[in-house]
């Protein structure tokens, strides 16, 4: 593209350094901004500024926190005795929006890549193979995609816990509830199968 | 969404400001940055700050400038006989990546339109009018969407310099080059039959 103005370009050149972000859909917003008063681009700018000055990863879970504890960590009412284990903090919002778990999280970070050179020590393993050895803890849910990387990591913390007395499981998998079976792809569907529950009358 | 940092939030709240940028992509971007060097987050925001801070209108043809004089305005070599008068930056870039207009500019800020309060006055139009008396410029040319404020627009700057001894055209319409007939649209095949030319050989 033809800047006239190198400020423009500047503008541009960083908002295209954001993924999904395209050149023309980044003049877009630079143009947007420029359209506002100078306040709201400030307000824009001070907001990721801020945020990524202060952000903090609690010294428990390694959620992202604006405290040294985050607020589930440190919220007296949830479930001790939980830990559910997930590769991101967006997985632990997924969670948090269904209002079904009141137990604490394990946020590892990532998942174990050997390719990109990702092995247990690059995530949070071992910080959770010590929390586990809290008595408090009783259950470690792992709720991990079932990739390649995400089995790999399943099993790696899975034999890490083998001799400890804490349960580990895994979230359920198969046909989602709502899901047409026709539209199921063949894997999940082959393993729904494979994996059939007894059926149970009004969820007793 | 449910987010455990008010910081995420916030920051989530300045992209989804944006146009065309939902929450989802919102929290995405914030990942991002949180995922990279807090010198990166840095220079983003200083880029679109800087810009925002520092963006100046050229004083001549009101396009996007870093000085009081824009580099198209300032360019020795363009020709200072003929000004193109488009709605908007975006149009400025579109031809000068065509390479085939070597004159001036001059940028409207958008189009009469009197359902969103927005006149003559409200726009570069009078400017337009100063510029067209001077003896230097010999041609107008009118580089403007035909959608109706774009025709009202044209009407307005075509009506006010009929006294004066420029010359205004309109760039061409019709059939794109190397568009296929079949699937143009009906008002620019239909036009483009009223309006045919006469068929040069060898682009004499």
């Amino acid at each position: 593209m033809n800047f006239s103005s190198k400020l423009i370009e500047n503008a541009v050149e960083a908002f295209a350094s954001l993924p999904g972000i395209g050149r023309k859909t980044a003049l877009r917003l630079t143009l947007h901004l420029v359209n506002q008063d100078l306040q709201n681009t400030e307000q824009f700018a001070e907001g990721i500024l801020n945020m990524r000055r202060n952000i903090k990863h609690c010294t428990i879970c390694f959620n992202l926190s604006d405290e040294a504890i985050c607020n589930v960590c440190s919220d007296k009412r949830r479930d001790r005795s939980m830990v559910c284990v997930v590769e991101s903090i967006r997985d632990v919002m997924a969670i948090e929006e269904t209002s079904h778990y009141r137990g604490l999280y394990h946020v590892l970070g990532g998942l174990i890549n050997p390719l990109e050179g990702i092995g247990p020590s690059e995530l949070q393993i071992d910080s959770l193979l010590q929390r586990a050895a809290d008595d408090e803890i009783k259950e470690i849910i792992l709720a991990i995609s079932p990739t390649i990387e995400g089995d790999t990591t399943m099993f790696y913390i899975t034999k890490k816990l083998r001799d400890s007395s804490v349960k580990v499981s895994s979230i359920a998998r198969g046909v989602s509830f709502g899901g047409e079976l026709e539209y199921a792809d063949e894997v999940t569907l082959g393993r729904s199968i494979v994996a059939r529950m007894p059926y149970k009358l009004n969820n007793e």
